[in-house]
């Protein structure tokens, strides 16, 4: 099965959605996808959190992009997230030692989130991955 | 052929420095080369945009960059392109869907963009390259 | 020997500790690793300087970084980087180029970096690794 791998490493909205859409992309044509949130890509697992805006470089554009999301034209990060866990093989990974850093609880995490993993596993699971990216 | 793919989601002037150089490196070594343009990578196509300046982090290193280019000592990201199509199979995509979204036209993206594609379409020729960087 | 490729962009804090991270990783696991350090990543070898900041977009979350490191709980990039080469194989390389840009000279560099390279080199180097990544 060919596999995307993404090293989520931001929790900024415009970062998020590249991650979804590519998650929801991939399964759509059959492959399995394994993202990995670790850094500040980690404060999006956190449940209950309110949406973060895009990077600060971008602000000017971020009127077109949350419209499209709160209209529905274009779904929520974590809905596409969702909806790519019903169709296809993807899992969330959150990592390990961020938690640590940050403090943050395993029961902390949103429910779509499969394991807690660390960088070596990031690593294991990369080597064999098809298309790797850092988003 | 040996492929490098690159998946260009800023339309800062550092970040295009960096995808213009690695094609440029690229077709000098006979390499082909995949430019996705997404998100606000996508705004770096739009005809007679004014340039834009360097990522806020490092502003305070714009000088040096915009000097460089200025004085012609580094080629503009636009001209280096040019030359990379020139001398090597250099293809430059523009993300249907960030188009869709910003409500960016075919007829308003420069005369360089071949052609514009989607997500699976990026994913699909990611997989087969040998080197995919996201910018 | 499985190989790790990082692409180093960035001299902000945040981004050089997921470079170092995963370098240490990798080592721990038995592969070999190359940092590339270009553009705003150059910044970063240079001997003495100042450590930087983290990424603007995230400053808020800056003092539990800090704090970290401060309390040794976390060690600095550049003390990862030192430990991870001596347990395994890595390497440091600057960017050629870069350096003629920002007018850096070899002797300002820190006393790790192994090799002063161009873009070639790295799509080289990138071509025959297992992963590669862009920090």
């Amino acid at each position: 099965m060919t596999r995307l791998v993404l090293l989520v490493t931001s929790e900024k909205l415009d970062r998020l959605c590249i991650a979804a859409n590519l998650s929801a992309a991939a399964a759509a044509m059959g492959w399995s996808t394994r993202l990995f949130f670790t850094f500040w890509g980690l404060l999006a697992l956190i449940k209950g959190r309110p949406s973060s805006g895009v990077s600060r470089d971008y602000a000017t554009y971020e009127p077109p992009l949350r419209s499209a999301v709160e209209s529905g034209k274009l779904p929520t990060w974590v809905d596409l997230i969702r909806q790519a866990k019903e169709v296809g093989d993807v899992e969330v990974y959150a990592c390990y030692t961020t938690m640590d850093l940050l403090s943050v609880k395993r029961e902390e995490l949103e429910d779509f989130v499969d394991d807690v993993v660390g960088a070596a596993t990031f690593l294991s699971i990369a080597q064999d991955s098809d298309v790797t990216l850092v988003i």
